[in-house]
């Protein structure tokens, strides 16, 4: 039996091809149908050739409908309906127990590896890496299901990571899908001001809806200095970084109070550096990494189900499977935010 | 009036001249006649010529009587012990309230604008930056009371920041003074383990007389390995970084275990760089930066007073103020671990 499959064969070159159906070959696996994916803006990085690409397997988001379980699978069975993480977690040790199943000792990236740009995908570890939803999920229902699996989830820990709380003032450097999490996460971590930093005025209007109460359009040190500005001289108290250059890290430091936290989930590649002394006379906390979004899971999901979070708004394209390439397209050039694919 | 004080006119050459006694200038102020100062592993960056040094004012770690305030200083009066911190700080603005003096609105170093190698320093903001004793200490307590101004202080925050806590293992790197009072706090803070990075035999002794269960003489990429072997695969919870270099951030960084945290302040110089990538995938938290002494003084006279801890053991030389030239040296080629400087 075969599937529809993303690979990208090369920077730029994007193809859906047949796959052989993938199959349980742990017990602790599970096959999925899967129901809906999309393009993340990490995926951005491989398709301009900034990491390396070589036919690889695509999509690391995803909802979809439990087919098959492996013996040892205790909390999914068939006919479930499940959102899971971007990393296989194992759920049980002492490094997903302490609030870090990004790091599993069992931990595995689903892009490259499993790929959920596909019709199917097998997930290892299903109990530790698979949430249940409540029940089927009404259709419109599903884009914000899908986001928890990744953007969601990853604004939500850098917002959380920088201890967006009442009565503090948020700035986030990033307009881009997990930029807006970040904002959305702020509103409901209680934060009293959330500054986003944008130029662009359909993500300036996303930004609010999600609520942003100020805009900020100025970048780099210009941008700090205007955050300043807006904070008594300060600094905001929590930063969230949804970027990973060096230019907009150390936006981010400049824009966080002494004692303040910067949450740092734009995903940093080799060669960006950290000036080690502006970090240290900053006199921030600086926390991040792949976010932990199976620690964040149940909750988010709970809070979509009850229809308090839209967080699938931010998804202003789909598109079907087959069309894929497009939707790279469209995100490349920034003519979508984030592309939902239909299966 | 004159009185005698230590000046770095240019790297290496160290001297003890004359200058004009200080006075009260703003009603803030306070005048201490000094009683003992010390030199500092910072002062050897200007002495190595890796940091500017011009005719500068050196010293910043003090304990003094009061001679004369201003007045508007409420705190301390003529004939108090005082202890201050290496930062002037107002104690009262929202950043000092918030837990960071050392980066208080008003914040002043006093490397280089005060200098307390000296018989007198005029201390600005004095009710915000010095603490009385309960008493005049006995002349055995003078040691450990002049490490609280900075060494014990900035350890202890590196480990309070690196959450040292009860059933944690917590890693050093560095065995300097600044290292030593860290793995001296991360004890008192109450950690199952401690492991001092060191290859010194000297400083392991003091290393293991202040709370250390184990130490690593490896360094660097093996010094972190070797971290990980010992905690199972998957490294320190807690990680103190009292040196500042890219190797020794590195060092931590890799000794550290996702989600666990680093308390950072070996004092980094401009073109020392962390790598993000490394820093991002670690998924550790980082903070650091100058210690807020004056947020622990209180506990840490009162801990000294009861002689519950003896910091001042790091002294292992002893000179006359004259003599700052031959305890520069002494420093700088590692035969002394820290030198107090009597007035």
């Amino acid at each position: 039996m075969h599937m529809r499959a993303v690979i990208m064969e090369a920077p730029g070159q994007v193809v859906v091809t047949d796959r052989e159906d993938p199959r349980i070959a742990e017990p602790t696996d599970a096959v999925l149908r899967l129901i809906a994916t999309c393009i993340c803006g990490s995926d951005l990085w491989p398709y301009r050739g900034v990491e390396a690409v070589d036919h690889t397997l695509m999509g690391h988001e995803y909802v979809g409908v439990v087919e098959e379980v492996g013996s040892e699978v205790r909390t999914v069975k068939p006919g479930d309906f499940v959102v899971g993480s971007f990393v296989v977690s194992c759920g049980v040790c002492e490094i997903c127990r302490s609030g870090y199943p990004s790091k599993c000792v069992y931990f595995q990236f689903v892009h490259g590896t499993i790929g959920t740009q596909a019709e199917r995908a097998r997930i290892p570890q299903a109990d530790g890496t698979l949430v249940t939803t409540p029940g089927r999920p009404d259709a419109d229902l599903i884009p914000s299901l899908l986001a928890a699996s990744d953007v969601l989830g990853t604004g939500w820990f850098a917002a959380d990571a920088a201890e967006a709380r009442p009565g503090k003032t948020v700035a986030v450097v990033g307009d881009g899908a997990v930029g807006l999490m970040g904002v959305l996460a702020a509103k409901q971590l209680g934060a009293e001001r959330i500054i986003a930093m944008s130029r662009h005025p359909e993500r300036q209007q996303f930004a609010r809806e999600f609520g942003a109460t100020d805009i900020v359009e100025e970048r780099g040190p210009a941008g700090a200095a205007r955050i300043r500005e807006l904070t008594g001289g300060l600094g905001a108290h929590s930063v969230v970084e949804a970027v990973g250059t060096e230019e907009s890290l150390l936006q981010a430091i400049r824009s966080c109070r002494p004692g303040g936290h910067i949450g740092f989930v734009g995903v940093a590649h080799e060669g960006v550096k950290i000036p080690a002394d502006e970090l240290f006379f900053a006199e921030v906390h600086l926390h991040g990494g792949p976010a932990p979004v199976r620690r964040y899971l149940p909750d988010l999901l709970q809070l979509i189900w009850d229809r308090r979070i839209n967080p699938g708004k931010v998804f202003d394209l789909t598109l079907p499977l087959d069309e894929a390439a497009e939707g790279y397209r469209a995100m490349d050039e920034r003519t979508a935010t984030k592309v939902l694919l239909t299966i």
